[in-house]
């Protein structure tokens, strides 16, 4: 009788089949598993201790729509509270093409090199329908993912943005926690996802490339009033003249935007991610920035502002989401449009109507 | 006995003297008064009529404080609507000193002399503090106020601009109702004004005169890209020369921005309402305005539009208003705000817990 044979019989005797043998195994080992999961106090130190593992747990907490979850996630941000906000944090968009992710890579590996620890973050709302168009494949970001100073995680999924954006808010806070000095939140600018990533970050990067002459045809409005600086990507070979006569009216068009709240004058500056140029002065011209609005404390009132924001922005979306989800309202609500758009109610009138629902 | 013995000697007789009868007589005619305040359908037949002292009325009702004379206000506006609509509504934005009354004035007595009947409003929150700063003087427009095809009315008082701006729109209606056909509605864009006047119109013209050469420092942020003209007023004698300079600059600006939803490139006009000068173009100009967004449905769509906003922004603001002005929300939400400033919750944590107090 050969082993294998040997071992059948065994099965055999017990009556047991093998793949349910193999059930058992790996039931008990889940088990065992999940016995181990580390409890929210042992999740903080870690997580203040730099452990990757740690943090990526507390964010899949964050991300998580399990009300368990939640509080938890809830307490471990509370505690790691105090250990936050040290950082600089930096928004990035740009539209597809743009060479992205070649330029948070370079960026990336740039600050890493002196010594910094970055985490790169995306706000997506359509991640959860395009499975994750951004950071989604890390391979994207081939040398800085495989950098330990560096942390990349793709973007929360969420039908709405307000809650993708709170998610990534409380991630910031954890990688905060975690170390992280120098957090980069991306945004593909899917409808208002800019202004969300915005009002999180203390410094934010319009990424262009050089176009066919008239730069700011398709620039979503508002963005350019956004940014603090607008780097021209692809600077380089053949495209160097185009991104050079593009600076050029880029910069007539900052200097034609009234003054930002932050009193600085935004900055428009080339580069070549791919040829790793222009990196170092943007990073120079972040630390001007940082000086500057340290100086004024501007940086330290606009973290409260949006602290403000946040706060307020999250009851005022719950306080409507609650209203026009209760079916009685959602009917009505219908109703009083068509009377609207037949000329037959005003808005201030349904309005009314529609509010005397709650009672 | 002269005349005016006889008539003392009368009144010692009565034992009553004078200043207390004049009091009974005129308490009298003013209850007299009362008794003849029309109906609401006689209001809406008046107002229909194009009777001004009815439409007054029913102004001063939309105006009201007392909920009972707003029941009454949201009947008869309900009767205006079907005649309502009808009109051109063009919002004019210009800081103090740009000319504004004068190119009313200049503007609207073209219009009555094209055989247009004009109505003139205001959208000034802060009306309530300075006692109407805009039209609150109708001396400011001297000819115009005499003219009987106009009809000019200050702006409401308020503290909110959402109660101002509400009361406004439901003006137009009147106004309209009354046969007004071209609704000309000023702000001097205190705070969000300027929005909240180019969410209630058709056309929104930005009025400025020539500056010191950066014509574009000091505009607030978006009002330029809310404007479907810019109009340099004052374009006359020794300013002509900085007008046309001006006009340059605006039209580079104006390129500069991303094309408006309405399809509608934006143009800039010289005018100056003193010599009456460039305020024909300026109304070819808004014809042409109004020829190219009515073949493009964008005039009834965006009038659509309009009244979805002003449906859901009543609803929201009344949400939070009510959830704000709770005294159990009143107290927590200082506290929850000073732990955040202290860092020891998050918005998030803090909103969630502020929710739950609600119940």
């Amino acid at each position: 009788m050969s082993k294998k044979q040997k071992t059948s019989a065994l099965h055999e005797q017990d009556g047991v089949s093998q793949p349910e043998i193999t059930n058992k195994i790996s039931i008990s080992s889940i088990k065992k598993k999940r016995k181990s999961q580390p409890s929210t106090s042992t999740l903080v130190s870690d997580i203040l201790n730099g452990n990757i593992t740690a943090l990526s747990r507390a964010i899949t907490m964050v991300e998580s729509s399990n009300p368990k979850h939640l509080v938890q996630a809830n307490t471990i941000i509370k505690q790691c509270l105090s250990h936050a906000n040290k950082s600089v944090r930096i928004g990035i968009t740009g539209v597809p093409g743009v060479g992205k992710s070649t330029f948070i890579e370079a960026f990336g590996l740039h600050l890493t090199s002196l010594g910094k620890k970055v985490a790169v973050l995306a706000v997506d709302p359509s991640s959860s329908l395009s499975k994750g168009s951004i950071l989604g494949d890390k391979t994207r970001m081939e040398d800085l993912v495989k950098d330990e100073n560096a942390f990349i995680r793709p973007s929360p999924s969420g039908t709405s943005l307000g809650g993708v954006a709170r998610k990534t808010r409380e991630t910031i806070i954890l990688c905060e926690a975690a170390g992280f000095d120098t957090i980069i939140i991306e945004t593909v600018g899917v409808g208002q996802s800019e202004t969300a990533v915005h009002s999180m970050v203390d410094f934010f990067l319009l990424l262009k490339i050089a176009g066919a002459g008239d730069e700011l045809q398709g620039i979503k409005r508002g963005i350019i009033e956004m940014a603090d600086t607008i780097a021209i990507n692809k600077a380089d070979g053949d495209n160097l003249k185009a991104a050079k006569l593009a600076k050029v009216e880029f910069n007539r068009a900052l200097h034609l935007y009234p003054q930002k709240a932050n009193e600085w004058q935004p900055k428009v500056v080339l580069c070549s991610a791919l040829n790793r140029e222009g990196i170092d002065e943007l990073w120079q011209l972040i630390l001007e920035y940082l000086r500057h609005t340290k100086s004024n404390n501007y940086f330290n009132s606009n973290r409260q502002e949006q602290n403000k924001f946040w706060l307020l922005q999250t009851i005022e979306e719950r306080l409507s989401a609650d209203f026009y989800n209760t079916p009685k309202i959602k009917n009505a609500l219908k109703h009083q449009l068509k009377l609207i758009e037949d000329g037959k109610t005003t808005p201030f009138v349904a309005a009314e109507y529609l509010l005397n629902l709650r009672n």
